[in-house]
């Protein structure tokens, strides 16, 4: 390699946008840029569309192949060790081997691909709110509940495609409503924004309390947690059922890989403090065997932690 | 190091003998023995009484501390990544810095030390019932309920000294029963041989319905899977009800590191295929995002699991 600095493209594949961060060796971000996405229903418009835009800013950037030490790939979906995929729903393509197939698209540059959640615990540890530890479990509570394992600075993205997928550990098997994997009590049935939103519905409903919550129109989670912070008593009972679940979870997983620290992101952590501190509070309450020292702390990176996560999973190895 | 072959020791402690291997770097076990536990209340002894058997060895067959790798010991308690043990209960010695202090007495040999479950999962994993793998979870059903999480060869044994504690996982917070952690509704409370017992015994007095169980006196674990093999219906009915919160855990386990393949060690995997089947069902009745891959067999070493894993902490660095 000698003097020449060596990069390498970090990309996050969703729904609807495709965000890519070009990186320097160092870690450092160069650029990033965004495009739609847009399979049409086949893997071969992903990978061409993915190719197209990063053989555009190495031209631009005059970088040339040997000095990209590879493309890391965020997926919204269970990723094999292998790179294959069997089906991504939410973008109608199917049987993936992304590794090879991307990497023939771009001349042959190392791809590597885990779930995106993974990636974005993986960012998370190596730039974000979890830079100070190299044993890490990042929870992302959005629209759904991801995670992502990293154990002596690495990913344990898993065997069968379900490393880190926390949001689907079964909390309470006697919940009624069904999650969408099939599950019924589901953690992400709880503590992702729409189950925020789902159990104040409940609470609501079930109780004749006077609540603030009643007079907003078309609930959401951020609603719900501003009116627990502002102290309206069945908002505060509302947040507390849903973060028992992540507090137990959490418990859950300090007894199996026990890590140094827990990073907690996605849209509903903008609730910040008052929110980690209802969590610590659950968490440390199925703790026993020992005094519960993991730390637990807020996301830094936002919706970039997927690109330097997806990065890292290239400059790490 | 040349074409000379070196050596290695592994040690189990236990409650009341210590176990030892020495092991050939290839992992073959040359010889192994134990001793009595007799810690009169003092760190050094144990340590004493530890150099003092590995010193008999070595001399016995001639084997000169250069060419002794290391000895790895498992401990049961709760052990930091330093070697540090704040406190060995069972034991009555406190505040060990194992590491270092057993190194003292062994002329500097190196010293490894881990806790006596994550000790016997390693072992497994090397020349047991997960053999073939990698990425092994081991539990083991013995008074307790202990565990080992396996990953890509290496132990995570956690940061806290929880690292693989399965048993201390807090599966029902409505058991009125206290655990010996303090906790209520812990796994061991359940699926232990005690906790076997335990659930067994409040079935026969919940219901008055007929079973070979009401005629045994001094009912054991091994009485109740017969019974339930037998097809004694409250026996069925009662391991179910054990295993439902193990299958639950290792479902748990799947979503969190997903590894190739669960061991069931301790007396009570004495039960076999029987068991299996039973921990499969419900293990598979708590998965739902994918089909559920993992195996889960029987461990294979018996009591020397501890020996084999102790001496892989050291031959696997």
């Amino acid at each position: 390699m000698g003097m020449m600095m060596r990069h390498c493209i970090g990309i996050d594949v969703g729904g609807t946008t495709i965000k890519f961060g070009l990186f320097q060796e160092d870690g450092i971000l160069s650029e990033k840029w965004e495009i739609p996405t847009k399979t049409e229903g086949r893997k071969e418009k992903l990978y061409a569309d993915l190719a197209a835009s990063v053989r555009e800013v190495l031209q631009k950037r005059g970088i040339r192949s040997a000095e990209l030490a590879g493309v890391g790939v965020g997926i919204p979906g269970p990723v094999m060790p292998n790179g294959s995929i069997s089906a991504l729903v939410n973008l109608g393509v199917y049987d993936l081997k992304i590794n090879e197939e991307l990497s023939g698209y771009l001349g042959g540059v190392k791809v590597r691909a885990v779930n995106d959640a993974n990636a974005a615990a993986l960012g998370e540890m190596w730039q974000g709110g979890g830079k100070s530890y190299d044993s890490v479990v990042m929870i992302t509570l959005g629209t759904g509940v991801g995670g992502g394992v990293i154990e002596r600075g690495r990913l344990i993205a898993g065997n069968f495609g379900m490393g880190g997928e926390l949001g689907h550990m079964i909390m309470n098997p006697n919940e009624p409503d069904a999650c969408n994997c099939g599950g019924h009590g589901c953690l992400e049935q709880y503590t992702s924004a729409t189950g925020i939103v789902r159990v104040a519905r409940r609470f609501l409903a079930q109780e004749d309390t006077p609540s603030s919550l009643r007079a907003v129109e078309n609930l959401t989670a951020k609603d719900v947690l501003d009116a627990a912070k502002a102290g309206d008593d069945l908002a505060v009972r509302s947040v507390d059922c849903s973060m028992r679940y992540l507090g137990w979870a959490m418990a859950h997983i300090s007894h199996m890989t026990d890590p140094q620290c827990f990073v907690i992101g996605g849209g509903v952590s903008k609730a910040g403090q008052y929110l980690l501190d209802v969590i610590r509070r659950h968490y440390e309450s199925f703790l026993f065997i020992q005094k519960p020292q993991a730390k637990i702390c807020l996301a830094t990176l936002g919706n970039d932690a997927g690109i330097f996560g997806a990065a890292r999973l290239i400059l790490g190895e």
